[in-house]
């Protein structure tokens, strides 16, 4: 028996640039939180300190900064470049992974009009794009996080099993409640960032409204089979949906009804459902997927 | 000397309470967090463990749900039924504070139409409420928290003492960037709530838009004012400003210059800047602040 | 009817210093966590953006990296030293606000002995200290948050009134668990920091451990009474004390008793207990506790 | 070419349970967060919205309860328990993942003398456990989260490439810094757990000490391969180790030498170092850390 090193990687973790485009006197924004992580032979770090490999953390923030210098075009442009100059910059770097996390914001209205520089941060949900560069291939995953839905009505939940342990009540009428971390691959490395991302996000949203569900897991496959409906170069989309529970708060005590009004937003636990939707004639990339968090 | 009881009071934290209208197809959600505090005579509690004053937390709750039942028309006019109920609840009780937090939810458009029934949550700000009863006294504190606002532009910072510390240069031009925590008290307690809201939040963007700044304490200074010059009924505004600090990059290792591009969104240290604007013809009333964080 | 400034201040938060004291092979650290804010005549930045007043915050930065260099005997003397220097700094600043955070690390230990130079962060609680000064008066007021405490019995809660909205239980033994924000202001501003907050602290602990509690309010009263009955230099206690609930998980749908056994830990709504214990014979000093939160 | 659906899970998260023994009259606490995730069948839920399959969260959840009913004998081995009990409890389900995390508490000392029923939470690292069942396999991962650890000295940094944007100075000492999230595989479900969690922990803490660190990669595999070393029941260990990164705070301007003493603690961006290290005569085992975070 002989203990060995196994997968490794290191990078810098959350480089906040935020990229001004002050050309003309409408000024755009892009805010971004980039990380990114070197993959190849590093085994002399790890097994004797010596450093001869390791391009430092500190260079690749540098990189972060200087190439925006150039402007930021999308988060997946962005990433496609960092990734690509990573892997090729030494013959020992076999790979890199650049994560991108992307903050919206809104122009202020001033007397109805749009302003040219001021702006309001977007809030509700953060564009993610994560571009893998893996022995002269590129890998490109887009997403978002926290996209927080609900429905007031159009949801219900029979029909299950009951064990032992079973004490839910049947319902034809709940609160439907969720956050959605959805993450979907492209196949190709040129497209259109922008309106592709705007397109598959509407699709969720009015694949999530749409949906009677009679399940989570339904209306979860239903988002996901849109977007791959919707958008040819999608080749599986992965979605992780909590189930943000509103449980009917019972008033009998007080000589009150309810019905279907008051309810209260539990915080935990909350059921967890996740998962893949995808072309079943698209070839599987893990290495696409290895570090993003998610169950698969 | 004696050990004395000071100040105190008790009550129940952050209700998450969620009330939907299905009076229509066209539901309409109001999701709260609602917090109470009683102030009174509790002292045999404190001294003895005698609960016999203690209108228990648990029963605060339980009032906070049953009012919903009968729909929650505003945080401002939930949170005066509540505390009004709480103050008048027994002769020990001399007086209750109700808090509330309101989380915005838009409706998801489907083939560009808002949706009855599915929403998505708003994100960015969060709106607030406070009102005190004292004594017979109804107090009125509306706010907002987490408005982030960014300029490119339009911002300067220059004039300041230098002491034997001060290594900072002076610039004509800087990214400012803040998240606007604001609270005003009315003077009165049967205004339009939706309505002014919306106009004091309107004129604090649009005065953070519009001012040139010489220092965030100039802006801040001026959002106040402009809502009480436009908002007769606001008696006063306390604003808490951190300065997000957006530091421009230097590229010049990397042959580059950086001309008001590229920049560095720092988390701490940060700036924090807070003042009160008022009028100087309305009585103070400091009761309206107790327990409301902030400096003053 | 004029619009006028009132109450403000400004400064610098969150500076994070660590001092590292090398001078012998068995070194130690202090870690810190200091906001600095300035009162004063602040009109002009206000009301025009000059700022020939304005003491930069990079400055209030600067200066605490340049005090730490002479070492940080403790975080109260850290703090009187940086507020009697800023509030002496300019004839216009007439008091300063000092706040410091500090994090404990414990020495990891090596075959059973305390190393000289590798730490580990001890967790629990957060030592805190705020010293105001103010008109040539100092003010020390010294504290601990997130305390976390919890007693498996000796808890009861029972003889509280019942309003229409009351439906809890009475309950002769109860899990009792609260997160202990305490904060005490001293009469003096020379005393032995380190030791007077130890006594502080293991005497709170030790009134949690030893009372019978009837109400959390009575624990609350118990530990701050005992800090006034042990540490003369203390002139009052502020405590505040959620009442962090342990729900006894009803097992019965399972055919299973649940004596004491299984608790839910719920995280919202919970109960918070605030109060003030003090002596009778020391002068207040509202000033000292200005833009700290807390209820009072 | 057709939209299929891929892997998926489906459970309950962050299950609060509180397990109190009071047996006798000193007694003990399991502080407990509970997942648990069910894989196999579960196609008609998602297709159709059919929950002929789906053994409910909320049962999921009951089961976590009236399991510890009869004790918690540790992480390991309640999730043990748990996911043996979900993976045979119907034909369609292949497999169960049931991650716990667990909060420690130590006795408050009273007089010197820990006391029978008063606790402080720990603080400090979460000890984590996730048993995998699969198609009849099991499969331990214990681990630790948040175990945050710093050396005023012997670390080093230095023979590193200096690509174009390489501008940093190399270092012969420097603060290092970690929060140490780690994970290591058993080969057996019958250990006893909480001795061996105790020695993993300890080897790890004196190898992260006893290091002499030329890179944090070094560190971290010296604490992996110590962990192997000492506990041949470990199969491997994954690291994920920040590096927290402490910058000399150059005091010159202010007339001030900084030999090592005042150093600023950065938030963001930071190092992040990740690796195996494992034994070469195991088999791998990767269904073991499906779902959980980590980059392979």
């Amino acid at each position: 028996m002989a203990i060995v090193l196994g997968p490794n990687q290191y990078g810098k973790a959350e480089v906040r640039v935020v990229a001004v485009d002050r050309s003309t006197p409408r000024h755009t924004l892009v805010d971004l939180n980039v990380s990114s992580a070197l993959r190849g032979d590093f085994s002399a770090a790890h097994l004797t300190g010596d450093n001869a490999h390791v391009l430092t953390t500190d260079a690749q923030k540098n990189t972060v900064f200087a190439f925006a210098r150039d402007g930021v075009a999308s988060p997946e442009a962005f990433a496609l470049r960092l990734a690509t100059h990573f892997a090729g910059s030494y013959p020992w770097i076999s790979g890199a992974r650049v994560a991108v996390e992307s903050y919206g914001w809104d122009r202020i209205a001033v007397d109805g009009a749009p302003h040219d520089h001021a702006f309001r941060r977007a809030g509700g949900e953060v564009r993610t794009a994560v571009v893998t560069a893996d022995d002269g291939d590129l890998h490109v995953v887009a997403g978002l996080t926290d996209l927080v839905v609900l429905k007031t009505t159009g949801s219900e939940f029979w029909g299950f099993p009951r064990d032992a342990y079973t004490t839910l009540k049947e319902t034809r009428d709940r609160i439907l409640a969720t956050a959605v971390t959805a993450r979907w691959r492209y196949t190709g490395t040129g497209l259109d960032w922008h309106t592709t991302y705007d397109t598959v996000r509407t699709t969720m949203l009015e694949a999530f409204a749409s949906t009677h569900s009679l399940a989570l897991q339904q209306t979860l496959h239903a988002m996901g089979a849109a977007v791959l409906e919707t958008v040819p170069e999608v080749a599986e989309v992965r979605l992780s949906m909590p189930n943000k529970h509103h449980f009917l708060q019972d008033l009998s005590a007080f000589g009150l009804d309810n019905p279907d009004v008051v309810y209260h937003a539990d915080d935990r636990p909350y059921g967890l459902i996740e998962g893949t939707v995808l072309r079943d004639d698209v070839p599987a990339a893990e290495v696409a997927w290895q570090g993003t968090p998610g169950f698969v």
